[in-house]
């Protein structure tokens, strides 16, 4: 029995405090989503296992959650939010108003390893435009995820930037080829499929550039068949100095993905967005982002990695329109067809993390107010004063059970109340209340009438 | 293919204008429990298997989703609110403050047979206080339920309230003895457990009341062993005239429970809590109640039953208190001990139907602004116009194809929103913008530099 009065491995409970701030860190992130026109959508947690699978690779069939339920219908608990969105543009094509922007803010569940910061259970936060390939949609997905972080506090963010069309143009540039070394095993992408794209290898190589560093990746370069002499002028490439959208129309002037790079600058700048950083090493590890990529760190509490990412996929949602309800975009066709779509995701575990050690996480306010009951005989006027100040907008705790001031307080204390409303027969007598302050343990007599006053300029 | 593009029976998405009008919901039912010292707490979607079995009774645990995972665990989704609750309670006794006041709006599973109405994936919202048996919980319990409806807008609410105490004191004063008359079959109650108390029956029975009328229920009391004039006696003290609190105490003095919701009227009273009414024929189908029981009605959308309810169960937090991790209260003793409480429950699903009805939520306000994007040339002004209004707290959407003004005009009714801006060459060149209003269809030209007090003063 003793086992099992406890959460499963890898899944957690929220209590109270924590409950409290995590909700509150929604309300701010789904605030900021609304002034850019993203609107909430929510999904079931069971899907039929035939959405899901097939789309996150083996791995990924493997993490999932699945079982037969007892009406004999295989199903799946949802893995990410992306797929869940693509079935809803699918399936609801005609009722949407396209471009579909929503944001969602939901639980998923994958039966990974646990370690440190990896949960089985845990929260992503996506925000996506599905079926526009404007720059402006990528812009406003970047500029709404940075606003989102400053608003919950942070003072310094760093937007990474690049773009996958030119970090392939620059890959080929350097003269590595489309073309396998022989020699070279094919190598599983981060969703479990085996590509055999020499330069998306190149590409998941550099995606290790923050944590193995250059050495290193050189040496992985290499391994794959990338001759010293392109790798140099790879990092060449890579090194080029961009201050400004010119700098990328000078230097890498119609080579795919440099128009659309420049364009997103100058859409952030036109927008007063300046903390970002051209980052022409930047690869993202999925292997469907199409054209812009994107990560946030914080830089004060960089140890927790990026914090937000994304970029465009244009492929990705196509893969569910091959469904015979979809009119094919092309007569015959049964392939599915391309909608474009851009998305970015905030890792809610890292960013709580994040926030807790830049200290913009309080833990410490949940209610306002406790009123203390001493006497039996003023329990009707306390009941007053906790109604008075409840409907004055102040969050108020009232002790049940008549007794002694000091176990009262140390519940007021326990529950991280700010103050201590305190009535004696003295009090009582005289209209008088007496404020503790639980932090400070400053007491002092307030007029009764005056107290809801007094409390909400204090909290 | 075409079968699964779909979600699983029972299972629903919310698309943005409903998920928005839930999320308000919430926010609102929050706002108003955390003014009376609720927390909220999050807990797993999936519990261990031993967690849940045995609290629900055969039919629940028949419904219930669980399966084993990929590490051998017999684990299962949260099929109701109060059993993870207790978990938490037991688990973290030594943490958390007591009293323990906690809500919790989140869905829970039930492979039940779908009907109008009911899913197999719903929400739950509810509200509890363990570890006091004061009355002033279960008024605050009460209180802060009412509240909430009230502050979604409900003007005719009404509270049924009764204490299961006196209603079983009422039973036995009709001479309704506890011993079951040998030709009754012993019954399930509503959690699937034969009960031989004889009493307990005749409140299922009477928990019909409602649904079958007084006819049907004579005859059902009549079924197990009920005589003529046991029946009419218990009929002339259910409808015994109660109108404040001292009729209670008057007529039923000294009987069990009658103090206490003499009380629990005095407390709602004095916080000028007036639309309830005490009906002592109301039973509650659960088993567990102990003492107060309520359910609240809203009498202008009374097709959807009672939308809330709840009551005091003083031995159900117990069950869990029997692990060895948990000292018993008096020495030697492995039941268990009993731990107060007394909670409520808003049926989420039923409570939005209720508000459709009643046209209390609002479907149509889902962002304020669309800045239509006439001409490529007038981008980086459209781009600005947007920004300003978002820095200045408008929800603003933007068309990111320059085009046809009526395919913009479109979505913009398609979604809902409220005003168009709309800004060709000659009202970029006047400095001007003509503000369209998508319900009235009436136009105006404002100003450029006026234009977001303009909107905000009308959004």
């Amino acid at each position: 029995m003793k086992k099992n009065l406890q959460t499963l491995k890898g899944f957690r409970d929220f209590l109270p405090e924590r409950a409290l701030a995590r909700e509150k860190i929604f309300e701010t992130i789904r605030t900021v989503f609304a002034k850019y026109g993203f609107l909430p959508l929510e999904t079931p947690v069971l899907e039929y296992k035939e959405i899901l699978e097939g789309k996150y690779g083996d791995e990924g069939e493997k993490l999932m959650y699945s079982f037969r339920d007892r009406g004999e219908r295989d199903v799946a608990m949802r893995y990410d939010l992306t797929v869940p969105l693509a079935r809803v543009v699918a399936q609801y094509q005609n009722e949407l108003a396209m471009p579909f922007k929503r944001y969602q803010i939901a639980p998923v569940w994958r039966a990974d390893n646990t370690q440190k910061g990896r949960y089985r259970e845990f929260y992503q936060c996506d925000v996506d435009v599905v079926g526009s390939s404007s720059i402006i949609a990528d812009a406003e997905v970047i500029a709404c995820l940075n606003e989102a972080l400053i608003a919950l506090g942070v003072r310094d963010v760093v937007i990474k930037i690049n773009n996958r069309k030119l970090l392939d143009s620059l890959i080929a540039e350097a003269g590595i080829t489309n073309e396998i070394a022989a020699a070279s095993t094919p190598r599983n992408d981060k969703n479990g499929n085996a590509r055999n794209n020499r330069r998306a290898q190149v590409m998941r190589i550099l995606d290790k550039l923050d944590k193995l560093g250059p050495e290193k990746v050189r040496e992985e370069l290499a391994l794959v068949g990338v001759g010293t002499a392109e790798r140099k002028k790879l990092f060449e490439l890579l090194g080029t100095d961009i201050q400004d959208p010119k700098d990328i129309l000078a230097r890498f002037e119609g080579l795919p993905g440099a128009g659309e790079l420049a364009a997103l600058e100058e859409v952030l700048l036109g927008w007063g967005i300046k903390n970002y950083e051209i980052e022409l090493a930047l690869a993202r590890g999925l292997d469907y982002y199409t054209g812009t990529i994107f990560e946030i760190i914080l830089p004060d509490a960089a140890q927790y990695g990026s914090v937000t990412s994304g970029g465009r996929y244009d492929n990705l949602v196509g893969m569910f329109l091959t469904s015979p309800n979809f009119a094919p975009s092309r007569g015959g066709e049964s392939k599915g067809r391309s909608v474009p779509a851009v998305g970015g995701s905030i890792g809610i575990d890292r960013l709580v993390a994040a926030l807790e050690e830049l200290e913009l996480i309080k833990y410490d306010l949940v209610s306002d107010v406790l009123v203390c009951n001493l006497e039996e005989d003023l329990e009707e006027k306390y009941l007053q004063i906790a109604r008075d100040m409840r409907a004055g907008g102040l969050k108020v705790d009232f002790y049940y059970e008549a007794g002694k001031l000091d176990r009262q307080l140390k519940y007021a204390d326990k529950k991280n109340i700010n103050f201590a409303v305190i009535i004696g027969p003295d009090e009582a007598k005289a209209g008088e209340v007496t404020v503790k302050n639980m932090k400070t343990g400053k007491q002092e007599k307030v007029r009764q009438k005056d107290l809801i006053k007094a409390l909400s300029s204090r909290t």
